[in-house]
C-alpha cells in the first residue's frame, strides 16, 4: 500500500495494483443498460453485475485482494474469516486459488446451504451459537490460537482496494459518469469505489444508499462521527452492519456527497424489475443502489449514473416470499402460457 | 444464400453471412460455465446465454437476419409476423433497427405485457380472435393486402441462418465440442446450429430437447416424415409447435443424432437451478436442453458439452407460480435473513 493514513486507507494507485492481483482470478462483470431504466429514471443509467462475480458478490474482490497481499508465512498459517454471508464464500475461494488453508466462523443457524457452500469452496468451517457467544471475540481467539490471519469484511486496506475495482472497471467500459450510486453496509465497497471514482472522475457525485431502516451512515456523516446503531431488521442482510467501519468512515466523509435511504418495500421491487426486465437475479442489498436511483429522490434527469448491482444470493424460497411480500407472483397464472 | 435445396436450406456460409450482418446489432452472448452444472452432469458444460440476448432470446438473431436480408423495395412496403411471443418482439426490434414497419399479427387474449412490449418496439400490433379466426390465414391476407413479407418463425432460409449464429459464437468461445444440446420447438434454432456445428466439428453429436408431452420432433424423425400433433399442453410455450418445419426437418433427419424428452417439473427444476447457481432467469422452452442434459438420459461422463439456454421470456408472475408449483419458494422463509 501506498501512503496508507487514516484518513486515506488506499488511493487509486492501489486500486490499480488490486486489478493486476485479480486479473484472471475474478470475473470482469458486465455493464447493463435497459431501456426501460433510462426511461423510469430519465438518465443513462450503466449497472455494473457484480451478481454475476464469482462467489456471487463483489466481496470477491476484497478477499482475492487481501489474500494476494499475504506474505508467504502469513499464507502458510492460513487465514480466517467471520461471516455468515458473501465474506465467507468470498475467502474460502479466494483462499483456495491462492492455495491457503481458511478458517470460517459461522453460525451455526445459518442456512445450511451457505455453510455447504462455504465448505465446497474448500474452507473449514466452525461454527458457533450467536446468541451465547461474541463473534468478534472468538474469532479473534481462534485466530491467534491458531495463528491465522484474520480478513475482515470491510475494515482493511486491502479488501477496500479490492472493492475499488468495480468503479475503475465501470469507468474503463463507459467513460464519464456523472453520478455513482453505490449500496452501503460497512463501507467497503463504496469506499473503495469513491477512491478511485473520483481520482478519475473529479466531478463525478458519488452517492451511497443504505436501508431506511438502518441509516447509520447517513446519521454518522451528519454528527461527523462513527455512530453505533442496533443491528436494523432489514432484508436487506448485507448491509446489516451496526457502524460504518473505522477505515472506511474517513473515505466517505471526503468522497461521498450524500447516502440516500431506500426501504425494503423499494428494494423488492427493483428486484422484481431486474429480474423481468433484465433476467438478472440480485439480493436485496444488491438492489439499493438501483432501487435509490428508482425512489424518485435523486433528480437523475439527463445525467450518465453508474450503479452497483453488488450481489446475487438470494436463494429461490426467500425470493419467492419476498415477491409474495409485495404481491408480485400469483398462483393462478399457472397454465396462462400464450402458445 | 447460396445453393437452397430442400434438404440444405442454409450452409456454414450463409450462417457467416448472418453473423457479418448481425454484428453490432445482436448481443454476443454469454457462455456460462458453473462447478455445480459439471458436477450434476460429469461433462464440462458450456452454456450459452440467449436469454440475455435482444428482446430476451435467440429469436432475435434470426429475425433480424431476415431484416437485414430484404431488398430495398420489400424495406419499404413492411414486414409482418404472427406470434404471441419471442419471435414477435424479434421481428419487432429487427424491423426497427432495419427503420423496417412491423405489422405483428397476435392474438386478442395475449398477456398485455407482451403486446405492449411488440408495441414499445414501435411495430402496429393487429389482434384476432384465436378461437374463431386461423392465424396463418388471417396472416396472410394481412400480409397480401397490405405488400407485406412475412417474416415466419422458423421456416425461412434467412431465419434458420442467423439462429445458427448461436453455434458459431459457441464455437468461437469454446472450440471443440463433443456434444451440443438445443431446444427443439420448430426446429430453426437447432436446425440453424447444426448445420453450423456439423461443419465446424465433423465429429460433434447434435441432439434435440423437447417436451415429453410434445415429442413430435422425435416420432417424425423416428417414420421419417413431418407428423402434426395437437398443440400439447407444455409449460414450454417456446416448443408448443404442431409439427416440425418444411425447411427445418430434412436438416434434422441429416444432422440431429437423437431429440430427448423432458418433462414440465424437469424443466422447472431447471429454471430453479439457473436462478439459484448462475443468477439468470430462464424461461421454460429455454432450459429445456439443459434439463436434458441433467435428467440423466444421456452419458455426457468426461464430454465436452455445449448447451442453449434460448431465452429468458418469464414474468415474474408466472415464475413464481412454476416454482410454487413444485415446492419451491416457502412463504416462511420471510425476515430469516441471516444478519
Amino acid at each position: 500500500m501506498t501512503s496508507p493514513s487514516p484518513t486515506t486507507p488506499v488511493d487509486l494507485e492501489d486500486v490499480r495494483a488490486a486489478a493486476r492481483r485479480l486479473d484472471g482470478l475474478a470475473h470482469r462483470t458486465r455493464v447493463l443498460t435497459s431501456r426501460t431504466l433510462n426511461a423510469l429514471t430519465g438518465a443513462e443509467v450503466h449497472a455494473k453485475a457484480e451478481c454475476d462475480q464469482r462467489t456471487g458478490s463483489f466481496k470477491f474482490r476484497g478477499a482475492c485482494n487481501a489474500l494476494a497481499s499475504l506474505d508467504a508465512e502469513d499464507r502458510a498459517r492460513g487465514v480466517a474469516a467471520f461471516s455468515s454471508g458473501n465474506h465467507a464464500q468470498a475467502v474460502a475461494l479466494a483462499a483456495r486459488l491462492h492455495e491457503v488453508p481458511a478458517t470460517i466462523l459461522m453460525p451455526a443457524d445459518a442456512p445450511p446451504a451457505k455453510i455447504a457452500a462455504t465448505r465446497s469452496y474448500g474452507a473449514e468451517v466452525v461454527t458457533y451459537d450467536r446468541y451465547a457467544e461474541d463473534r468478534e471475540a472468538l474469532g479473534r481467539r481462534l485466530a491467534e490460537e491458531r495463528g491465522l490471519t484474520l480478513i475482515p469484511p470491510f475494515d482493511h486496506p486491502a479488501v477496500i482496494a479490492g472493492q475499488g475495482t468495480v468503479a475503475l472497471e465501470l469507468h474503463e467500459e463507459v467513460g464519464d459518469l456523472d453520478v455513482l450510486l453505490v449500496c452501503v453496509g460497512g463501507g467497503g465497497l463504496i469506499a473503495g469505489c469513491a477512491t478511485a471514482a473520483t481520482a478519475l472522475l473529479p466531478e463525478v457525485r458519488v452517492i451511497g444508499a443504505e436501508p431506511a431502516v438502518r441509516d447509520v451512515t447517513r446519521r454518522s456523516l451528519a454528527v461527523g462521527e462513527r455512530l453505533r446503531a442496533e443491528v436494523p431488521r432489514t432484508i436487506a442482510d448485507g448491509q446489516q452492519v451496526p457502524s460504518p467501519g473505522a477505515l472506511t468512515f474517513p473515505v466517505l466523509q471526503r468522497c461521498v456527497e450524500d447516502v440516500v435511504l431506500v426501504t425494503d418495500d423499494e428494494l423488492i421491487d427493483t428486484m422484481a424489475l431486474l429480474f423481468e426486465r433484465l433476467k438478472v437475479v440480485v439480493e436485496p442489498s444488491g438492489a439499493a443502489a438501483l432501487a435509490a436511483a428508482l425512489a424518485g429522490r435523486l433528480d437523475l434527469r439527463g445525467l450518465r449514473v453508474g450503479v452497483t448491482l453488488s450481489g446475487g444470493n438470494v436463494g429461490l424460497d426467500r425470493f419467492a416470499a419476498l415477491m409474495e411480500r409485495r404481491g408480485w407472483g400469483l398462483p393462478d397464472v399457472i397454465g396462462a402460457a400464450a402458445p
